[in-house]
């Protein structure tokens, strides 16, 4: 089977410039790897003639498919488009579709147009116009000589969506995209070297048609399992078996699998036991309740959240009492103990979470340096507590306490780990 | 003056495949905007000979500088150095130094080597030697026809501290740097087009030397304003008259400039005149406690917050009437009102914010359909409310509202605007 080799570009100032992060490359890198696509190269060019033409160029000679991003904006510092028209040699025309999808757009959103968005429905003659039902600039869609290009805007969502709505399938008609099988085993609460060590036999003993991966990220580690052959349910079958086999082993620490994260798993959780949860969260400020609230149906388990930033608040909301604070502090064992017993009868709810902690990076001491956490979770009969030590870094530290509440939240649930 | 052109250069599989987001390649170009250095390209090329020859090729037709990151590992997979030394057609020989740098790094660390770490030690006979006091593999220096060329591992804190140490102290000793000077002013509350629109004639007469870039993000545009010249103090005159000459057109749009956000500049703001602020969040589920909260300090005026996701809640913690919610529903001007003066008052705050809204993907009805947003903002003697018609995607809503929220402080606080 012919390898398909992918290249992405991305165009704009603010990318070489360093003013905003391309995260759009890397999410697409991940898009590619899992359809079985080699990306043999990722580039970033500013808005610059030149500089945009010549990367076209030696894109086109390297690869069949090439994946731009950015420079679709209504100024004039967007080049991408007139470039494209001027490198595929087409005229810039109307396109009434496109323009009758912008000024529905506004008009959904009831906001007035300028001359220069109607302008945004205009394209190279030679493309095929992709409709962006998300924002303003149109995606397109060319072809030449068997290699296929694919413009879209810079807006993370935006290109997102023309990805899964049009690209990806786009390329299954177009391309004989080879057969692969993924699984991500989500993990959390052991490091990767840990983790690395305590599943070494297992991974050795894979056989050679299957990969694994260990991609860790913030207080998780997921292991991908990549299997490559030419029947899908076969290579669906032996990536089950090899997780029946790894199960046992770390099945405390795994949480789900592929897209749940630790916040739909707990939700999944809740929903099968017909519980609900509340939080008292002072260190993690509202964090913790942001995560759970991103997910759908979350209204269904999650009953509500107090940040009770100071002392007084602490008490006079959620009942702890003065003297607890007087004696041990805010960022103690006690406090944090009776902020979960109290959120939990204030919500009326079966679980209570709560948090309190020096995030830094003030507010540090010899006996409670910053970094020092305390979190707690009060369930039916019990209420468990642990300290954390964690960093220096204030956003850091709120992250990975959001992170070990939803792990102590998991584990209570389940009586599992720990 | 000559303008200095640089390239960024990342090698590994790793980064192609979306395994690691590649962070350096960001860091690098914002270092060198600082410099005012232009960074002309970034790419990224795996662990292929042909794909990084060609890569070398390409940059040092293009650029004065080129930076490389990655593929100094001590593994078989790791091209870098040898393909630098068939680049620059040099043999790699022993660098003494080197491999007594790396011993002693080993010994420190009371860590065992393995052969291939003395061979880290090994580089092309033509390159300064650029000693890595934090990491195995040393930095490579290479000068060819003035084209200068720095190799260093891709671990960041490695990268970095030889990015300081050696290569920001060669390019002053090299290069003429020139003179550059950024600002940004940080806009929210109206849309890319809309500003454009604004300030089309301001724009329009411009001086060639100085350069506008729209960066449009969730909510806010960013103007970046680039002056290019040999005087730095000038340059920050013309950058401060230009931004004299377009503040009245815009003034109510601006929240800051440079690194400011809007959450620090509304801390900011309530610092000033020693007022504080508390939430009740419905719709946005605890996010906005979470963006004020992030800001180092914030408890000097952030005093809590509550998110009462249901009705009894929004009653019993945050004092809604019954009969409001039985009347106007939860997602209605009266209740969000109601809520705002409700936790100004459990909080003692000078300010109450408030949002009740569907953010989807379930919950819409006719009357209101998902996207549908009432925020409100309590202060001493007034309450501003404001309806929000946003998106059918629930973290999109939750992250819109919170920037038209913390923005009808902003405007609340500064009685300007809207």
């Amino acid at each position: 089977m012919k390898e398909i080799r992918a290249e992405i570009i991305a165009i704009g100032d603010e990318l070489l410039y360093g003013h905003i992060v391309d995260t759009n490359s890397h999410w697409i890198s991940q898009e590619m790897s899992l359809l079985g696509v080699k990306v043999v190269r990722r580039t970033t060019v500013g808005d610059n003639r030149l500089d945009i033409l010549s990367a076209f160029k030696e894109a086109e000679y390297r690869a069949d498919l090439i994946l731009i991003t950015g420079g679709l904006g209504p100024t004039q510092d967007d080049l991408t488009k007139p470039l494209l028209a001027e490198y595929f040699n087409a005229e810039i025309i109307e396109f009434p579709e496109a323009v009758a999808a912008i000024t529905d757009f506004f008009k959904r959103r009831g906001r007035d147009m300028i001359p220069a968005n109607i302008l945004q429905g205009h394209l190279p003659a030679c493309c095929t116009y992709v409709p962006n039902e998300v924002g303003t600039a149109p995606g397109m869609w060319f072809e030449r000589n068997q290699t296929y290009w694919m413009s879209m805007p810079g807006v993370p969502h935006e290109m997102k969506k023309l990805m899964h709505d049009f690209v990806i399938p786009k390329m299954a008609e177009i391309f004989d995209l080879p057969v692969i099988e993924h699984k991500m085993i989500k993990t959390v609460g052991i490091g990767e070297s840990w983790l690395s060590d305590l599943i070494k036999d297992w991974e050795n003993a894979l056989p050679k048609h299957i990969k694994l991966a260990y991609l860790p990220s913030l207080g998780h580690v997921k292991l991908r399992l990549t299997a490559f052959g030419d029947n899908k349910d076969r290579l669906k079958g032996e990536i089950d078996d090899q997780i029946n086999r790894i199960f046992p082993i770390i099945q405390k620490y795994i949480y789900g699998y592929d897209a749940e994260t630790i916040e739909t798993a707990i939700g999944k959780l809740l929903k099968e036991r017909n519980e609900t949860v509340a939080l008292a969260e002072s260190c993690s400020g509202g964090f913790v309740a942001h995560q759970i609230t991103t997910v759908a149906g979350s209204s269904e388990y999650f009953q509500g959240a107090v940040v009770p930033y100071h002392n007084q608040f602490k008490s006079s909301i959620v009942s702890v009492s003065p003297e607890t604070l007087a004696n041990h502090g805010a960022v103690s064992e006690e406090t944090v103990k009776e902020m979960a017993l109290g959120v939990k009868n204030l919500f009326q709810s079966d679980y209570g979470l709560a948090s309190s902690g020096v995030a830094g990076p003030g507010g540090g001491s010899a006996e409670k340096p910053v970094g020092t956490v305390w979190i707690s979770c009060a369930g039916k009969d019990f209420v468990k507590t642990k300290k954390l030590q964690l960093t220096q870094d204030r956003l850091l530290n709120i992250q990975l306490t959001s992170v070990a509440l939803l792990n102590l939240l998991r584990v209570c649930i389940t009586q599992e780990g720990e």
